[in-house]
């Protein structure tokens, strides 16, 4: 529908997929880095790669915003999904770094409960995302939005209870603060997602 | 004076007087729960259903902008200050969680005086955007954002002051930990409320 | 260039010099503190009174953004501005009073590290800012904002290396505490830092 008023703007919206992509590689790898409860230094040039490759698509994204007079979308809104996707790929990256500096070994099962969660919403944004090209996919841009909005309840719900159980149980203080960072950053991840679901939501009802 | 020229709008500021009450609701719960110093079940859900409610009227606020074309302030006005009034309520939320989550007892004479403080600037944030309706306030609504200003300045100084004690004489660190977030989110929420008082403040001037 | 159209204006650019300035004397002065290693009263009032300058000029910049119809540079660009640079000073002010309330003494080498690359990187600000002035400046201030990126890419890293060696080597979980805060408001610093090179390389873009 966009394309057919702005046919030469097509391309911000494969752009999007594109960045979207790489953040679904990056839960994909979170969630296998996690399972296998090591952080490498092959795991981590991997992450790496795949943020610098989502920076990349940010750059082009900016860079074709500026240049472009006419947009398929808000030039705000163009500005603050490419941003807020790319928090996503950075925060991921954010706990496998912090992961390897605080030298986690060993697989804990509520951050593999946690990188299940985060890989389900970065899916359902991506679909949100890639619903965004046409007004006919406004029912499933809305139902995607809806499951980023409740995996993001159950994110909260999993890091209160675990940060209890981690208080409750853990005696060994430095574990208890990289537990704690690691478990919020992991509960970012998800409340980033949910700021990309509302950015796309309100460019739908823009357009609606 | 806005109502004159824009008299269907002048719902706006109903919304926001409803939501800053709520806010006022919170901070007046948050003071009586740490009072009495236990954050119980029924505690968590008084403070839940305040939070909900607060919510509910943001979404009405974002909803109504989002159909209205003439507004009586700028549209970035109303949605800064919507979502500023929202965090307000959250962080009071999140504080009354963590204390669950920490398993706080006991009266904390400086959570006590936080409170109060929090109390306080809350009540000015509402004599301020309760003024925002008519030009004719101007002095109120001035007067209320210095006083939550002098408010922030005073939670910045006891915030030091507590965490200085904090770290020279506690010495178990999970107390530390568990302390530190708590005093710092107490805090914050005088920052948020300075940032209310902000939007309030340069509304009033464009109008001025 | 700017100043030709909008000669009454160009007070912005020198308003914009003198915050910057004041930065810089932030940043130098912290370098001094940290490396006598102790924050004394007479350090926190001094480094004070540089927070209430660049605060002054801050202020009178968004007071006459509010008074001026047509501005050299888009309104939105020269509020950001304004309230990124204000932030490089918050954040060295806040290193500073948390190193007071921490009751950090003796010279860190790490810090000391940090606060020459701080200091490096806001003097690179400062020629960026500085460029702004004239379109013809655009290599100076592009070779500036590429060394602030530079930067804080050392300052990402050396944050990951000293964090690590922290929690290797550090047995005191409140000795942990403190000095992962202290290391990472030093990065942030360096990210503020960038964020300025943004807002300034963004003008430079939409004036070429």
């Amino acid at each position: 529908m966009f394309s057919k008023f702005f046919p030469r703007d097509f391309n911000f919206f494969k752009l999007f997929e594109k960045q979207i992509s790489y953040a679904v590689d990056a839960a994909r790898f979170f969630r296998e880095v996690v399972s296998q409860g090591c952080v490498n230094e092959d795991a981590l040039s991997k992450m790496s790669a795949i943020e610098h490759q989502a920076d990349d698509v940010a750059h082009t994204i900016i860079e074709q915003l500026n240049k472009t007079f006419i947009t398929p979308i808000d030039r705000e809104d163009i500005h603050a999904l490419t941003m807020e996707i790319d928090d996503i790929v950075d925060m991921i990256n954010t706990i496998v770094n912090r992961m390897r500096i605080y030298n986690i070994t060993g697989v804990d099962k509520n951050l593999v409960e946690f990188a299940k969660v985060i890989e389900e919403s970065v899916q359902a944004v991506a679909r949100a995302v890639g619903g965004l090209r046409d007004i006919k996919n406004v029912k499933v841009v809305y139902d995607a939005c809806v499951e980023v909005n409740r995996l993001e309840n159950v994110g909260d719900s999993m890091r209160d209870k675990v940060l209890m159980e981690l208080f409750a149980t853990v005696k060994d203080p430095i574990a208890v603060i990289k537990w704690k960072d690691i478990y919020v950053d992991a509960e970012t991840v998800l409340d980033v997602c949910e700021d990309v679901a509302h950015v796309v939501d309100s460019i739908m009802v823009k357009q609606a």
